[in-house]
């Protein structure tokens, strides 16, 4: 679907989406924090394609469920009762990615700080 | 003034309150990754109080001057250029966490890793 | 589906949950009072699951068609027509909460007041 | 200042202004509710002008404090701690209407009830 | 589902509905810009099915898919990347309106300008 | 203030500066169609600082007042009553544009159409 957005051959959304990419390398904060805070703003933001996205860029980059987990407690505090389905749709798609391997139970990011 | 909140002595808005201090407290991520995770929130969901809150959270993390603004980097591109009015505030607060001495040079969570 | 978040067991969200249940208790306000806020508060952060779920609360609280009908008005003026594609989806929940039974012609609250 | 909009002599934003205004009529639901939904709603949208204005309306219609407080607590609950600085906008607001007799002792909707 | 929504018979609705109708005609601004003001205006708000009717409706009056896409853009960057799932979106019901014929080729409002 | 943020030298931060500038631009659109658009945006996503910025764009684009204020009534319909606080702002920006001289009477995009 995204090659079809870069055929429409829109230099102004080419560029967003060439910018947006670039915004998860590593920079002052690692590639993989910065997908755990698109992950939080998603889920306050309400954007279950944008949660699924960044959910499994976190499961790839090594974070454990439980590590996820915690990050989304603190979209549903800071966003409230609102977020919960945005949370039912999170924890449907984690199992999908512990069924297909992206998500293992060895990962963890915090354990390993 | 969370005081005065205190006092009006409703017991759903104390133990809400008391739930959001406990969220940001070390779990399966560390308080400091959360208090960055509510920053970005913040910034997305264009809070001036809560982005001003979270910077002083994040400052007295160890966080520095850049890992805190590619953060803010994350809401942007994530939130659109309705968040740069909130930016500004941002930087503004940061130059006052700095002249105070609670944001410092030394400051890098992300090297240490 | 709240189950498997609860089987998550992450304290946090669950005592989230826990205190969401009991923010529809009796206070200040009556429960039914309450349910129909959240209605209402539902409506204009669009959120299908979450109207739903508050219109059957209502419902099953003794509100009336029409009474959760201006419930509806109010959130459609203070959020605008972007709220018009939400209205229609809770007019759809409400022709099955009729057909099911959970609202009565005999409901209303404001009536017995 | 509305009396400057009205200047505009736009007949679009006057029809606004006046569906505005008619929505908080008695009809189905009392007025009083009515205005109880809208404090609600501008709580969980973050807007403190319209909490002002709806705080005003709600402790002229009769509400107690604690009612309203109730009120917004739903509202702190569905909308998260990012409510939180309108809450705290909210109780500075009360303690004005306390002051100047707007908000009085004897209020309570539910009680009577 | 309008037709289901007019059967409420909800004298403030039907007057909302009413207006929004109207708001849409030539005034100051010619019809087809106030469809292409809410098109932008659906798309920063993340809502598919006010999209979709601002897009037949941007379609029916003129404009061409550049001119459509031009205005997603603007959204796209005001609203951030929150917004590119209903880019996606909104690419995909364009396709439909160029395949129905609703969006011609020979479609143009700015080179009449 | 933007001059702070520049200094800041994040690349990505300066990237998306430039890409902001970049979308107002003549396109596929002319640049005060895509003012008028991010004016409408801005109000739907109630930020003051926003309208202030693209009113200025828009009268200095040729609108007249009655052009601007016809697409901030869309802006209302499709936002709803919440977005009136902001509405008054942008009345007494309109005022302030007049007085400074750069909204004029003369002023017209859509009567040269």
């Amino acid at each position: 679907m995204n090659e079809k957005i870069m055929n429409l051959d829109h230099l102004g959304i080419k560029r967003f989406f060439n910018l947006d990419t670039n915004t998860y390398r590593d920079g002052a904060l690692p590639s993989e924090t910065k997908e755990l805070l698109a992950l939080t703003a998603s889920a306050v933001l309400r954007c279950n394609d944008c949660i699924d996205y960044h959910l499994e860029q976190c499961a790839k980059s090594g974070f454990s469920k439980d590590e996820i987990i915690d990050a989304l407690n603190v979209a549903l505090v800071v966003g409230g009762s609102i977020v919960i389905p945005h949370l039912r749709h999170a924890v449907a798609t984690l199992e999908i990615l512990e069924e297909d391997g992206t998500l293992t139970e060895s990962n963890s990011k915090s354990t390993s700080r």
